[in-house]
């Protein structure tokens, strides 16, 4: 790492982290709270003490607090009200916008949607895959957008597959194409990569972007969803990393093992990069 | 219908018909025999009698011998080496390519491919979508697809819907979507509107193009996919037939209420359109 500090020495401030949860702080396993990474435990500790940090994730299936106490039970000890997740932040959409959702979506989820009118759907959000998800559900949620006029679905992220200890997953996005081949629906990503998901980390953190870091363990969502919002972007080795990526037509502003290396660099640079 | 009569007798012989099965012949029930439409039995018989006629159907989950059986119940006599349908067509592929196929599909087509080798397969076939469908058989074909070099999706039909009489079903097209976005596989579909799948509707009655009529309720599919490959393509306003179908992009030949009425006006005009 000696060489890598060295040509950092005249980097920009980083003032902040935005961190993705996933496959950065810990590893995820079907039906069980998954593993922590080495040392994510630590860097979050080191972050809270010695800068600031916020935790935007697409995590669709727990509600916020559920998200904190899982990593409080691996040793990760993340604060429910430092948890960005797209469900709180589409029914504030819903809320603003008087879309009237047809929710395919996590039971986990539901009490954000509390008190929103959900008869007589204008739009479907989704946010649902594994147990939850199935033929039916998907069924109704295309019964709904092929009757309407102008079919709009919100999706919570938009990714490609998601990862599991036991393998990858075939994530939302996909079903959201699928939804959009057979419906032509407007699909409305709120979740990473989207600028406006983003913007959620950035007024959570108070700073412009370029004081900001977001480590992420995804490529194309984490890094250069922040790298397009004027972010540096951070990738990590662990998740669902894969050495492909960097084929990919994305440049990470550094690329590390895991999020402690990443955290220790910076901060031994003095908060720059 | 006698000024469509008139305007017709300077039209081309019609030597053969290739006939839809759902939606033309019958409509879909979900988990019983469905419902035969109005006189299309009698239009079967009467093509039997007078002309030629071959079924060339999309349907994914039966035999060739219980697709033909259903209709014989519905009291449609439609016989089993006239049906084609898309699993012996992909089995024959798979052996002609040398594919070992991961099989997404139903128990009830599984004998088609019976003395194929299945293990560490080269390729995805799907053809599985309503009770047979799970994230769990979905992903098992994600995670084959996403470690291929070049990985291969071939599916039965490319649909974007189907109808059942509850209503209109998300179709297997929407599925291969989705795996294209997770995994960015080739899609091949053996099913209409390929060319090649047409083809073995036109090689069975044994004629060129440009003698045969494809007789359909989905506009795109059959009466677009019949155009492209030279036949002549009608519309019938039974099954998945929707009123917006008149503002999209292929002109039918023909549009007629229902099948017997198609095959009545043609006759009519002495087997010519």
């Amino acid at each position: 790492m000696t060489s890598e500090r060295k040509g950092m020495s005249n980097g920009r401030a980083v003032n902040g982290f935005l961190l993705d949860i996933t496959g950065v702080l810990y590893n995820s396993i079907y039906k069980s709270d998954g593993v922590a990474i080495a040392k994510s435990a630590e860097a979050v500790d080191f972050l809270y003490q010695h800068s600031k940090v916020k935790f935007l994730s697409n995590a669709k299936g727990n509600s916020n607090r559920n998200v904190a106490r899982r990593l409080q039970r691996l040793g990760i000890n993340v604060r429910e009200e430092d948890v960005i997740t797209p469900a709180p932040v589409v029914a504030q959409y819903c809320r603003e916008n008087k879309l009237r959702p047809h929710l395919f979506v996590r039971d986990d989820v539901l009490e954000y949607f509390d008190g929103i009118d959900t008869s007589s759907p204008n739009c479907v959000v989704m946010g649902e895959v594994e147990e939850g998800f199935s033929f039916d559900r998907i069924n109704r949620a295309f019964r709904i957008l092929i009757d309407m006029p102008k079919p709009l679905l919100i999706t919570m992220g938009n990714g490609k597959f998601f990862q599991r200890v036991d393998g990858p997953c075939i994530d939302v996005g996909a079903f959201a194409a699928a939804l959009k081949f057979s419906t032509n629906c407007e699909v409305l990503n709120i979740g990473k990569p989207s600028r406006f998901y983003f913007e959620q980390g950035m007024n959570a953190l108070g700073m412009k972007p370029e004081e900001i870091v977001m480590v992420g363990d995804d490529l194309m969502s984490d890094v250069g969803g922040a790298q397009a919002c004027g972010m540096r972007g951070i990738q990590v080795r662990t998740g669902k990393w894969r050495p492909d990526f960097e084929k990919m037509p994305v440049t990470p502003d550094l690329t590390a093992d895991c999020l402690y290396d990443a955290v220790k660099l910076i901060a031994d640079n003095g908060f720059r990069l």
